[in-house]
């Protein structure tokens, strides 16, 4: 590998796949400002303007150009494709997910019924031939799921006490350390995988073992089929890359591999810039490559990431609004050493929104630590200032976790890179629950029992001794009723959906985690605060039915700095993991919960009853770990202040905090704002939180453009959600009405 | 159910799933002889006519008559079908595999390329849709099994060491209890099976719960088709079967949906004849059936087992020889309250030998005590003597084992009728096992390092002292590569061609065992009482290698009631199945092991070197556990001895013995012999022996057969061999000649 490792240093990630060690021994940290970065080049702005017309185009028709209904989605499913075949030389980066831009791959693997509702809802077919394969011989996830599913779960699921399960498409979450193909080359890392395979089952062969085996083969034909798919768009990846523009081009292909193979809600990028800027700088050193090319090729990078789709139905969009893939993208970050890993590439990165104007996909995320050099902590705020395009999360306390080579696999997730997976899925609705624990497990819209028959709550008034048993009680019940639900789900998709492509990139003695997440916690931690320091009254409907409530007096809420409701928060948190903790989880992964709900809050909201908290019925939770809408009455940082309180370790999936900003509040111009903003990211973070969603503008911008999606200043306008980014014109308008009832904070 | 199930006695079975409890109410003993039996009617002979000229045609092509290339075989992939549409109103029994008699069904779930391989070796092509569907789509069984084997698996399955592991096709052996389609319709069937599945999993949704569940709902799913299966022919099977003519049209579309469904190499029809002669008995003495009409039901019903076909390999025919399916089919047995569970029905069964003629299939299996009615025993052993074509298992060492209601799912092993299952497969060779021993695990043939690479027998002398050891460290690596060979081949059966129509008619809750099995065992204890006894030089080749051995002085043998070598062939079996139980077994399943070899035992020979018994390189190995060619110098009851002290219990997967008796020496006529027979019987199982094939002809007739096979007397000769009836013309030259070459006892 002499030629390809070239002026590399270290010897470790030469004898094994070690990627973190090649980037430790490689990389050159960059404490500069932006100055040197590079505009647009001619090529990115023509493909840029294309996809532009494209997107515009997509948008014409519904939401979608394209799809495919005569192909299955393979690795080598079809030829080369370009984004326009007339100017495929200008493309520095190349690669289609089928054989046209944006056209969406046929997926039926997940489920042959949601495959084919994709299609039909946006007025497609998929092929006769098609449809009788994957349902009169070929089983799908979706298929074994439903076999499998218990009488309770369907309940559940029907009720959206549970809401999200990934029973119809890809679980998503697995990022693949798609750095390893620039860095050994095909060949080697289906040695590596022969040897692990080779190197297994000596002793009992137990059905774990055996399953490990079929996966590692599947894996190593999947690699076979990365350097095929490579092979007809005339690259040879068996080998690793040579230069920048190769090793872009190879961890692209990598990516592309995912992508083509797997339709999971969130197919993320993970930790790539600071390796790719090892090849950048030797290239630049060499004289091989200029700034403005390294801009063009990441520019080249960004614009293929940006065009990732994937067939959907409604039910789907109704949970995450606005199209999203979660191609998650980190810059930033320390090293374990203490030294920072911002690079120059990380500054080229952000740049993107600016060259190509803003884009909620790639999903950025700034690995921020108050330690990250001034003035890419500058830099980050002005372009959150500018596009609100951009989110943050806490490396210092994820690096003591997950080391300093994690990548995000979803919003806000974490997971070692190249050394773990997720099985992931849902959300617990402990909203409902807590309604369930008043109503003794009646749903209040249904009157069906779904919860355990426990006894109700019976008189006119919730007490916090009456309540807070019975509602211990019914959150153990819908703690493990979740579990065995995505325990069934995780094995089905394993047996009839399994991510060799992705996992082909990920070490074979891989570390799986188990992620849960929590809905309605803000609501939650305010009713509970309402039972125990108000007086609240039931009033009760002519069955007799808890249908709402009447608080009297005051009671303290999430979202103030006031440590009565926070340590409820802290306490239902650290509750709820510890239940879930209590049952066996599927491959024995790692169980962890999250605190962050995406757009689903508001589909949670609509299945959700009034509430002690004086939530309405049917009214959206507030999104994620957010506070409630109303509730912040000591403005941004007591807010913040009151999120940061919640321990991390008790919510390794991630707290998700989204914050609206009156640019007004952070300074008089862009600089004063960036600057002040750098300040309340240093003090949030400095806390122990763990993640910020930043947007920085006024609640009229949203109404003027929920009013006018047409005006052109509105195309690109991108906004930060529970997790993600998203094209505000792209959200329901139901979303949009919520986007604009959230808190805007005018002062900090 | 009251019409269907009038006069029928006892409540137990009415109100769970419990055919035994049924049969132990209402059958009714017949100790009288056969005078009271039927002559075929002019329908059977008719029918039967026609297919035997069926089966003159199929042997005239080769061995198949017409195969399917265009639909994948299920249970409502053909409309109905008869053995001759013009006289279909003929049939008693309805229901074919595929859309005409005797023409070989598509099923690629066990392996693409073998279904593909089987066509095109008879001249056939599948269709290419269905080549592309499961290449590129569908994984099929031998897919995944070839993706989890070590490479040590594919060696001792390249060297023969293990052979005969069902990986390209069905597993087989498991029995479906048919009965219950006829006692208790399918509508019931499929509501106790939804009791099943609500009733499970309710604690922590492990691995072993949601396979389960998923099981349970796919046999759900097949009693649905099973229904309209029977519809296509005009039957309703939803409720229980109203009297004699529909439960023997009900319980044979339970075992038509297993053979459309599922290939496995035994395909057994299980312990049906008391259960239907309850319908038959009612039937009579209601008047609304005679005797003639019972009997031309029972023919029809086993000339519909006689038709059973699968498209099979080369490699599978070499191993199992004759077109065998096992379609074994018991009569006889005691109950576990002393009465004989004989019935006018068993001698039905048996007569349809005289009625049409001796048949290999189905397996007729007399369920042996020397307790049985006297005219029972007598009537069996005339058709022995007559026809060859019955097998005798000991019903006095299963019972207390087994209980009352076991059926035989391949050649000798017992289940209990719906209430168990059987993970089977292969056979070690010890023989070359021991080989292995001496030459420190390199193959002679090969010359490959296959086992592990133990020190050798140095010098050129074996001494006992120094082999044992040796020996027993190279049976400990060939049990634990073997179970573990056979967990993962089940593990994707399960997964990829699990038996949805055969389960759907066992418990739930269902026993698992784990079935091995031993060849060559007779050669291993004369080798290990050559070395003990007598001195076994070795003859080393030019490279050393231990490939011939002289043997000086005598040293006694298995097979003439010599306890020196009789106790090491007990040593070799306790140790052997001690050692596999030692290891993890698929899903706990009980281990056992089987001494029984089929006529594999000539592809065993080819592949097992010279031995210190004296057995040449490449000859036949002696079948199942009977003694060496030739070894036998005391006559038929000094054998017979031999075998008899093999405790069952340590072989409870079966110990098949075959013997060959020249009708001289049984006595001067059929009545004689078949008295002489009887006696010969009681004593040999009265010693807690297992199992006996007879044979009553002498060598000149096989010879004559093998010279003049187009004689017509020769059409139908069908003999016993290891665990099976054969038709002698069917079987290879190669094996004719080791059936000639097998010792004919010409003196008791």
């Amino acid at each position: 590998m002499s030629t390809q490792w070239r002026g590399f240093k270290g010897n470790k990630w030469k004898n094994e796949v070690n990627v973190r060690d090649f980037i430790q021994h490689n990389y050159t940290s960059y404490d500069g400002d932006e100055s040197f970065l590079a505009g647009p080049t001619q090529a990115t702005e023509t493909l840029w303007g294309k996809l532009q017309e494209l997107q515009k185009e997509e948008r014409a028709k519904g939401g979608v150009l394209d799809m495919e209904t005569e192909v299955v989605s393979s690795l080598t499913a079809y030829g080369p494709a370009y984004i326009d075949e007339k100017t495929k030389d200008l493309e520095k980066v190349v690669g289609l997910q089928t054989d046209k831009p944006l056209k969406r791959a046929f997926m039926p693997y997940g489920g042959i019924k949601m495959a084919a509702q994709a299609c039909t809802t946006y007025g497609y077919e998929p092929s006769e031939k098609l449809t009788e394969i994957f349902t009169k011989y070929c089983k799908t996830h979706n298929d074994g799921v439903f076999d499998s599913y218990t009488p309770e779960m369907r309940l559940v699921r029907h009720a959206h006490i549970l809401t999200g399960l990934p029973d119809t498409y890809g679980r998503g979450r697995i990022v693949g350390d798609y750095r390893r193909v620039a860095l050994y080359g095909i060949d080697y890392l289906i040695e590596e995988k022969k040897k692990d395979l080779a190197n297994m089952g000596d002793r009992e062969m137990i059905d774990d073992v055996i399953r490990l085996r079929e996966e590692v083969s599947m894996q190593i034909r999947a690699l076979k089929g990365l350097k095929e798919m490579a092979a007809t768009y005339g690259f040879d990846i068996s080998q690793p890359a040579t230069n920048a523009i190769e090793a872009v081009q190879w961890l692209y292909f990598g990516y592309l591999g995912a992508v083509k193979t797997q339709n999971g809600a969130a197919m993320s990028v993970g930790r790539v810039s600071t390796f790719l800027d090892i090849y950048i700088t030797r290239d630049l050193n060499e004289g091989t490559l200029t700034e403005e090319e390294a801009q063009e090729l990441i520019d080249h990078l960004v614009m293929k990431f940006r065009m990732v789709k994937f067939a959907r139905i409604p039910s789907y969009n109704e949970l995450f609004s606005g199209d999203p893939v979660w191609a998650t993208l980190e810059v930033g970050g320390i090293g374990q050493d203490g030294r920072s890993m911002v690079t120059k590439n990380d500054f080229r990165f952000l740049h993107t929104l600016e060259n190509m104007g803003p884009s909620p996909e790639p999903n950025l995320t700034v690995l921020y630590s108050s330690r990250l050099p001034k003035n890419f902590k500058h830099y980050a705020a002005m372009i959150s200032v500018k596009t609100s395009s951009i989110q943050y999360e806490n490396d210092d306390v994820m690096r003591p976790i997950w080391g300093d080579d994690y990548s995000i696999c979803c919003c806000v997730s974490a997971t070692q890179t190249g050394k773990e997976m997720q099985f992931f899925g849902a959300r617990a609705n402990l909203a409902k629950c807590l309604t369930y624990a008043i109503s003794g497990g009646v749903d209040s819209k249904t009157r069906q029992q779904v919860g355990p028959a426990y006894r109700p709550i019976e008189g006119d008034v919730v007490t916090y001794e009456d309540f807070l048993p019975k509602f211990m009680d019914m959150m153990e019940w819908l703690a493990a009723v979740y579990v065995k639900t995505l325990n069934l789900i995780h094995y089905m998709h394993d047996k009839y959906f399994y991510e060799a492509a992705e996992m082909a990139l990920i070490d074979t003695d891989v570390r799986r985690t188990f992620a849960t997440g929590i809905a309605g916690f803000s609501h939650v931690v305010d009713s509970i605060s309402a039972i125990k320091y108000a007086k609240v009254n039931i009033i009760r409907d002519e069955t007799g039915f808890p249908l709402e409530f009447k608080t009297e007096g005051d009671f303290p809420r999430y979202g103030n700095d006031d440590e009565r409701a926070d340590e409820i928060a802290v306490w239902l948190l650290k509750t709820f993991i510890t239940m879930i903790k209590k049952h066996h989880t599927y491959r024995n992964s790692e169980p962890t919960t999250s605190i962050l709900t995406i757009t689903s809050n508001v589909v949670y909201g609509k299945y959700t009853s009034n509430m002690p908290d004086g939530r309405k019925a049917g009214t959206p939770l507030a999104p994620g770990a957010n506070p409630s809408y109303g509730a912040e009455q000591n403005g941004l940082l007591a807010s913040l202040n009151s999120v940061a309180k919640l321990p991390y370790e008790y919510a390794l999936d991630g707290i998700s905090n989204t914050q609206t900003i009156n640019p007004d509040a952070l300074g008089h111009d862009d600089e004063e704002r960036a600057n002040t903003l750098v300040g309340v990211m240093d003090g949030y973070f400095n806390q122990g939180s763990h993640h910020l969603n930043v947007n920085v503008f006024g609640v009229d911008k949203l109404k003027d453009a929920m009013e006018h999606p047409e005006k052109p200043e509105y195309a690109n306008f991108t906004i930060r959600v529970s997790g993600y980014a998203v094209k505000f014109i792209d959200l329901t308008r139901e979303q949009q009405l919520d986007v604009i009832a959230r808190q805007a904070h005018e002062r900090l």
